[in-house]
């Protein structure tokens, strides 16, 4: 396995070279970028497009930059929870500095923020875009942008948990705040094979959906680059009609799958390969996002059935429609711009809630908002019984009230970037609908939005200010807050004790 | 004092008659609100309007029929902390219906929905409307609006504060919880004292300003009314052109520091007038509300003077505007639904915060913001140092951690109700722009909305179905959530252990 072997090499660098963890990680961030940028560079060579030695250029250095940095700096003997803040946020703005990268050398686009733009919002998998249009790119720049998307899924999980074994106890505390979610439930004592899992199965269903692709009717590439797009809930495609654009009931049903187990939980999914189906059918998030797919769909089929009538077509819609913003993937295939008021407010508080904690999704998460419902409902009845001595519940596991708290204090920052985000964006010229669909969409990793950006995801309707807004928050977003202002303590005078 | 004897009649109602604490509450209510509609009716007589005689008998049953009552039930010897959420619940929805009569048997209003809506409206101090237009109906009637606000800018703390001594110590921890604002700050152990108080700077900050307004060209009559609305932040006006319609400014001058005066805490004010500064100076909230005012009229100023140029219109317009949406007075009378997205979203923002607790203000009010905004600094803190103790402060006193959850549970579920709102009003098919407007407006109390709504107050282009939901968002916002959901503890089956 890949995984694996990089492990070993980590154990192997981490024992020489100077001592110092965020060189380290960047250094390995930037060679598993490089490896994907060749890969790019390959499919441009077999498609003869124009960008091939370009990209297997700059493929090659990012490579032997990242992984010269890495083999010359090893993991220091202590770390503190403040470094490793710093390392995870300093290698997320690195990947999207070199993410860009391939964008601007192959003169796709012209701009370094654009360029920066795109590259955001692969790693982070909103999918929002300033490729206006899509197609007329080379396939090799296309299939960067899906590969960006995938890395950036589950990547997260490979750079950190991969590497943090060698942090000691210290590192535990850390990858349960880092990680997507609340609770770090999947996060056993031995994190190395915990991460290994996780990715063998994110492997095995990438592998899995690109052949159900093909098999529908997709060219092999389309299929990889969509199946990259899907299981990430990344949403790129390579064509503007993004994958409406096959008019194929088969794909579109086959992604809708994806996209709902893309939004579960993927400690659930190995344990139902593992033949448990016990955990994922008792986990109350996951019927609740069953729920919620399910109850949505049926709202604005019904809502929208008015002029169409209800055929296979309109709940076709509507199912993609309702998957797409909640697993945050973010495919442009069904217009619900077209759709009444009540079917896009609807869209519109989905758009920040997201799917299950453990999943490659954006957004809150199910679980946090489930958690929150019972701190309000412990709350109300306290003003009752002013001694009621209540846990806060998730279905049958009880949150330790320091874990309540953190998911709470995640709700307030996320309200209140989420707030600013819109007046800032407001203030560039915008409707006030844009502004406010612009700021949930890009912290929530979701991709589309609403009024200007609308269902197609494309973002240059807002100016090069507003954007920039955005790109810091689709990064708060997928770092989940807290790593990205905590980072900040690192900053001399701010630093905090030892811990 | 009237507060003073109306509260030794009750410590004699108290210790005869059937024991009921509704019927008890209610009775008292129903009486003071048919004194309110004499008052109109008398107002009329001297107008030589129509509606007179209709007026003053149905104040004198209402007076009659709730003395009464009153007088017929008494305090039972042991109140549950259940039975008072119902009886102020109850008392709130018996106002309701009883403010909604004069509007229909004098027919002003035809159906019974719309009276229910001007007077639910009215007595929650939020100033939304549905006499379209509000010109050309009796100066009774009119005066009846703004009675109902002044009566319910103070009122729950004179109905309940000054009946509440007889239920003995289990009656400070619920005052604490129905007071608006979540500390009880001003709630000393003499509480009948500390209700009369405010009641004599709420009566005398009315008459002071009830001058005002004549000296600066208002007729009694219009003095009398504007002051009523201007103290309680309703908003109510009984011309189409609100407090435009004078066209007057000095009179926006003095409507907006004494809108700044009523979106203060009447604790902080009294002693102030006292000779102490020391605790208004000192108070971190009071200190937040006179920076969001002068920060946000600023902004709004600066935002809308690209136009038309800085001058004195568009000072007092920027910090008119402000003011009416901050103290969620909600006068009408500068049209910022003509003014620049940046600055529609900013006054969105304020909506649902409100000003300072204590006030007769509406919204969610500052210190809680203050309270939420401490707790998510010191969970981003937690997640450097997890085992970091540090409390929740406003400014210099800190918050107990249970007044500090039950501030976040009210937030949670101030969210969760404005969202549902939102929705439901969408579905009637009105646009995302116009529903959420109306909701927050409503659950704020506020009355002015962005949108279809705007800044008239008019509510008529909302349908029925979406009036009704604001109705109860009404109720709900002006009884701080809690109180309403906890009577429904009342209903067999759900009833909780004493306490």
């Amino acid at each position: 396995m890949v995984t694996r072997s990089l492990a070993t090499l980590i154990q192997r660098g981490s024992s020489e070279g100077r001592p110092s963890l965020v060189w380290h990680v960047i250094g390995l961030s930037v060679a598993v970028a490089g490896l994907g940028v060749i890969f790019s560079g390959i499919v441009d060579v077999l498609d003869g497009g124009p960008d091939a030695s370009t990209l297997l250029v700059l493929g090659l250095v990012f490579f032997f930059i990242g992984a010269g940095t890495w083999w010359e700096t090893a993991v220091p003997s202590r770390v503190r929870i403040v470094d490793v803040f710093v390392v995870v946020t300093g290698s997320w703005l690195a990947l999207a500095v070199v993410g860009a990268m391939p964008y601007l050398l192959t003169g796709t686009l012209d701009r370094f923020d654009d360029a920066l733009f795109e590259s955001i919002s692969g790693f982070t998998t909103t999918g929002a875009t300033v490729l206006h249009p899509i197609e007329g790119n080379s396939a090799g720049i296309l299939m960067w942008r899906a590969i960006s998307q995938w890395f950036g899924g589950m990547g997260v999980i490979v750079l950190v948990v991969a590497v943090l074994p060698s942090v000691g106890a210290g590192g535990m505390d850390l990858l349960s705040a880092e990680a997507p979610g609340p609770t770090g439930e999947r996060l056993t004592p031995r994190v190395r094979q915990t991460a290994s899992r996780l990715w063998v199965v994110y492997l095995g269903f990438t592998v899995l959906l690109v052949a159900a692709y093909v098999v529908a009717g997709m060219s092999l590439y389309d299929g990889v680059a969509h199946a990259f797009t899907t299981v990430s809930t990344g949403g790129f495609s390579p064509y503007n009609g993004s994958l409406g654009h096959f008019g194929s009931a088969a794909i579109e049903w086959i992604c809708i799958v994806a996209m709902f187990i893309a939004g579960g939980s993927f400690t659930l999914w190995y344990r139902l390969l593992r033949g448990s189906a016990g955990p994922l059918l008792a986990s109350l998030e996951f019927r609740t996002y069953a729920l919620v797919v399910a109850g949505a769909s049926t709202f604005t089929l019904l809502a929208e059935s008015g002029t169409t009538g209800i055929d296979h077509d309109a709940l076709r819609g509507s199912v993609f429609s309702v998957l797409t913003i909640v697993s945050t993937t973010g495919y442009g295939t069904v217009d619900f711009g077209a759709w009444s008021d009540a079917s896009q407010i609807l869209l519109f508080f989905l758009l920040p809630v997201g799917a299950m904690a453990g999943s490659t999704s954006g957004g809150v998460k199910l679980v946090r908002v489930l958690a929150v419902g019972s701190f309000g409902l412990r709350e109300t009845l306290r003003q009752l019984h002013p001694r009621l001595v209540r846990p806060i519940r998730i279905g049958p596991s009880v949150l330790a009230d320091d874990v309540a708290n953190r998911v709470l204090g995640f709700l307030v920052l996320a309200l209140a970037i989420f707030g600013a985000g819109a007046v800032a964006i407001a203030m560039t010229g915008v409707d006030v609908v844009t502004a406010f669909a612009a700021s949930a969409t890009s912290l929530g990793n979701v991709g589309p939005g609403i009024g200007e950006i609308g269902p197609t995801n494309d973002f240059t309707a807002l100016g090069r200010v507003a954007r920039g807004v955005t790109m810091v928050q689709m990064l708060l977003g997928r770092l989940e807050i807290y790593p990205v202002l905590l980072a900040l303590a690192a900053v001399p005078g701010l630093r905090g004790r030892r811990s």
